[in-house]
């Protein structure tokens, strides 16, 4: 297949592209910063210019996976410029891909963003979606976009709502969840760490690596798939506590680096998920890292690598 | 009030901003061409146009009406330029009035494009929206948009989803649907009319002088909303027969001046309406037009008086 994959240097694409090439795809992978490697197109630029988007689907298109965004905390910083990422140019990737395939597969990461906060106390795929944030609606309004051109017939589109993915790398990410990923960091590196939700705080989490899986499997899955084109991932629900002493026993470091002191607004936003039921992404065949021993060997091997690369 | 109506010197428009001048309020009205008349504002430009919504916001803002749009047809044959109008547009238009306004009701005239097409057998305030139209698609992009700034306590936003408005003025309009209002000027006229749709197709309909009475109760509604802000509005659910018959009666021109030459198309998109159950709409205190009579005998009176100005 050829796969236009979009931010596809950040680390989930980077992971994505070098799995999907090693499968022996034809990858055109763009963003801001790229370098070419063996067997995959790079292309330097933004989606939102439409010479990148032509250089891109010059050579047609089988399937898209959409991972540039511009996440929680930037997009409330500046929503115009996020509108024009999220939206515009989504929406004119998305019809690219529409022109340059044939109904081809069209993966975006969507976020658990969507459902916004104040939850009920389950979480399924009844759940209306109320979000709160910019990033939020953005993912929500793309969601129904993506949906539409499907029932039209012009891609096959299947939006995947990725819970917190652990862990990205250390520095600035514009994620206001990006805590969940510090403190790996800190416990690795024997660092004091300040978690800004308590240690009863519930998250739903996933490791790099069964992500990568999940965008995998999305883009291959032939079963029937659900009228509003998305899907709610399988997510381990965790708290806090649970996730420190984890990596505290997988690296060796006192857990007691670990102070909480939480505020408000992120314990409300990123520290209060409820259950969390995925029949349908259960039965399309997504899982979730199996256990929180799991999820936490997974994030660090994933560290580890990040930094023999460097 | 000071009310921004964008669209203003649309056919909604005009008796929208008439009725509301009367009752008072400061009007600012915002057209592509538009005239100022008697105690209104009135800016002629697009609202594409940084410059005129900060003009039209500059003396604060306790209400807009949104009227302005890209229509069905229009979007269909240009999806980029009417996402500029439909999504980008109305963006900043929100967020313009959000800064202006101490969370000023925002009032967005959506559409039951919304639910698209293979609707099941009762559509009422649980039918899922899977629009099929690019148009019925930026609708409910839309309302999920202003949802989300009602949640953030940015705007106190509903959407009121129009069903088919008659009469339109005669003349393109950029609407699909444009056949139903056509049907009146023809039956005025005693001019030959071909129908695209069947004489048993089924459509929802409302007089404009309805729609701009529900538009006029929405900017001062003080009950509680719902959650995702949107409301679809009670109408009739009328024959195509049924309404030709009743025109025909109070026009005193022959029913067989009409004959019937169904588009597959058009069929599907605006004549397959099942029945409407509007539970929300009703206890907020919206009304159809009453009878088949009584949304005729207005309509006709629009038409005329709209003849009048001429």
């Amino acid at each position: 297949m050829r796969i236009i994959v979009t931010g596809a240097n950040g680390f989930v694409g980077r992971l994505l592209v070098g799995r999907l090439a090693r499968q022996g795809h034809e990858i055109v992978a763009i963003d801001h910063l790229i370098e070419a490697d063996c067997g995959i197109e790079a292309i330097a630029g933004s989606i939102a210019d439409p010479v990148i988007l032509a250089r891109a689907f010059a050579g047609g298109c089988d399937a898209v996976v959409h991972l540039a965004t511009v996440p929680g905390g930037a997009a409330e910083a500046d929503s115009a410029s996020a509108r024009r990422i999220n939206i515009d140019a989504t929406i004119a990737l998305s019809e690219a891909a529409a022109e340059a395939g044939r109904r081809p597969r069209f993966i975006l990461a969507s976020s658990i963003a969507v459902f916004g906060a104040n939850l009920p106390a389950t979480v399924d795929d009844d759940t209306p979606l109320r979000p709160l944030l910019v990033y939020g609606a953005h993912k929500a309004m793309i969601e129904q976009w993506l949906a539409t051109l499907s029932r039209r017939d012009a891609l096959d589109a299947l939006s995947l709502r990725l819970p917190g993915i652990v862990a990205r790398p250390a520095g600035p990410s514009g994620m206001k969840s990006a805590f969940m990923s510090d403190v790996f960091h800190a416990l690795r590196a024997d660092a004091p760490f300040t978690s800004p939700v308590a240690a009863d705080a519930t998250m739903w989490l996933m490791s790099v690596d069964t992500v990568v899986a999940a965008l995998v499997h999305a883009l291959t899955l032939d079963l029937a798939l659900p009228a509003d084109r998305a899907v709610t991932l399988p997510a381990l629900r965790l708290r806090m506590d649970e996730l420190v002493t984890t990596i505290s026993r997988r690296t060796g470091i006192d857990p007691a680096r670990v102070r909480y002191a939480p505020d408000p607004d992120l314990q409300a936003a990123f520290g209060a998920y409820p259950a969390l039921v995925t029949a349908r992404g259960d039965a399309l065949g997504f899982h979730h890292d199996g256990s929180v021993d799991r999820l936490v060997a997974s994030a660090l091997a994933t560290i580890t690598s990040q930094d023999s690369v460097k």
